[in-house]
């Protein structure tokens, strides 16, 4: 059993996860050696994005089930991956198609296992989907403003937002993309960046607060981004800064597409009021040798209302 | 011949700049021994803040003129010093009328010396006006949204919106204040939150992109910001971001207030097309380490249409 994305390889009982967090300057990879492993690997970002996060949590739990570890425990693991980051909605999914599967099988590891390579295989091909549907929306020449990161490294396939630009390249289509550098973690400058070199697309990286200046000169044509969780009637968390770009297009009449596959859908919830939003460390914005008090706001999502997007691009 | 502001001194030919780009981890004053020192010392934003551009500039002449430098000498420097950062037009404003009073007094370095002095004292007074102005518009309980560094540190007297701020709560108003990092050079986290602190004003710092997320919670009652140039039909140039945060105001229907000195105006300038933009180093902005190519859009300001702004508060 083998698998292998831009962020995420196993190899029967040998898993390894990308250290994010070091990227661009180091290509670190992290064995996963227990749970807790994968939930610090998660926690500190080392694996963001949240059809990712989802997959990984998946894979961790197929080792499990490889090293023989008892029910018990493996429902145990399940119920602390599930835990680890509130807001993603992938994680959660994922993990309780797993738990399904795994229960009314009699806890079977060989299907819980099976179940777990399906839904990374899963994952793949509903990012080409997704990638397939929204590149029709990008005419030669267009300049694309993304946030955050949304490409191989947020998923196991070609990526949600980012996907569809990449596939559009492949496609023949002569864009431009101008990436969010994405405070605080820089997901954009540090992750998409390097994405789009690898991928040979021509970018310019801009600070978030230049979004506005860019959309008033007219410089740009689409914006994409990806999505962390979507509510019944379309509310859409994602990336902190993902809400303001929202209002920033629909001043300047520019189209706003959110691209999530169907694991990225919560239809438990009715609007994105009832959307969990995690807070984050202060340290993550406080200034290098602050020597006084600085409280610290930091937000990890926001929700942008449905109202504000052009359409949703999923893998259906 | 002695003044001292919070981030310039001058004792007779001791001419001194706080160094704001080791803030807020150390406070060291840097001698000013040549006009070069203090051309590098704006260019490298070791003295920044449109006022106190002016003043700087203006004082490292007087400096000049009481070392009995030639004539010819201090017009050309006043000439490189005018041509230091394109953007603030403070820095325009106040040489020329340093030039008018030289040239119109027959080459006098004693009415230079005095002319020098008098826009020293004449920023404090502006500064003391526009709080005085602004505060009335502060009630007991406001949020207040602010965007760079507009107090001490970029005037020589109490500031521009900062200065607004600290007036209202001098006059006893509880206010609270959330302060944008300000990308890419956080003066905002680095510089106004430290000014908040020594004045005992509570404050929460966040990133340039959260603030559209406050604003949709209502968490945010009214936004100052400064400006760097006023054409005459009253656009503002200010701190790229600042035009974001008047377009999100507009949304929420949060009023946007513009605070700035008369020496702020461009009158000759009819709209805020003809402003020119500073674009500085990519280097701002790439992030540590990168190994590939990553090309940078990285403008200094922006220009916010008079439109949206609620009322530009000046010292009249």
């Amino acid at each position: 059993m083998k698998r292998e994305s831009l962020g995420l390889r196993i190899h029967d009982e040998h898993l390894e996860v990308l250290d994010q967090t070091q990227l661009p300057r180091d290509e670190v990879w992290l064995p996963i050696r227990e749970v807790a492993d994968m939930i610090k690997a998660i926690q500190r970002l080392s694996v963001r994005g949240a059809p990712l996060i989802g997959v990984a949590a998946v894979m961790c739990l197929a080792r499990e089930a490889l090293r023989e570890k008892p029910a018990t425990e493996i429902l145990q693991s399940l119920t602390e991956l599930r835990a680890s980051r509130p807001t993603a909605v992938n994680l959660m999914n994922l993990l309780d198609q797993l738990k399904r599967v795994y229960i009314s099988s009699g806890h079977s590891k060989a299907r819980l296992i099976e179940e777990a390579f399906r839904l990374f295989d899963e994952d793949v091909q509903l990012c080409e989907r997704m990638a397939d549907n929204g590149q029709k929306l990008i005419q030669d020449g267009d300049n694309i403003l993304t946030h955050c990161n949304t490409g191989g490294l947020a998923t196991v396939g070609l990526g949600t937002a980012l996907g569809v630009i990449k596939r559009a390249h492949q496609n023949g289509r002569k864009l431009h993309v101008f990436v969010d550098e994405t405070r605080p973690l820089l997901q954009g400058a540090r992750l998409t960046t390097w994405e789009l070199q690898k991928a040979g697309i021509p970018f310019t990286l801009i600070c978030d607060n230049m979004a506005g200046s860019l959309l008033s000169q007219g410089r740009v044509q689409k914006i994409f981004v990806g999505a962390d969780r979507i509510t019944a009637n379309g509310d859409a968390a994602n990336k902190i800064g993902t809400y303001s770009l929202a209002v920033l297009a629909k001043h300047h009449g520019c189209p706003f597409y959110v691209v999530a596959p169907k694991t990225t859908f919560d239809l438990s919830l009715k609007d994105g009021r009832d959307i969990p939003i995690e807070e984050r460390k202060a340290d993550e914005l406080r200034p290098a040798g602050i020597g006084y008090k600085c409280d610290v706001w930091n937000p990890s999502f926001d929700v942008t209302p449905r109202a504000l997007i052009t359409e949703i691009i999923t893998d259906a």
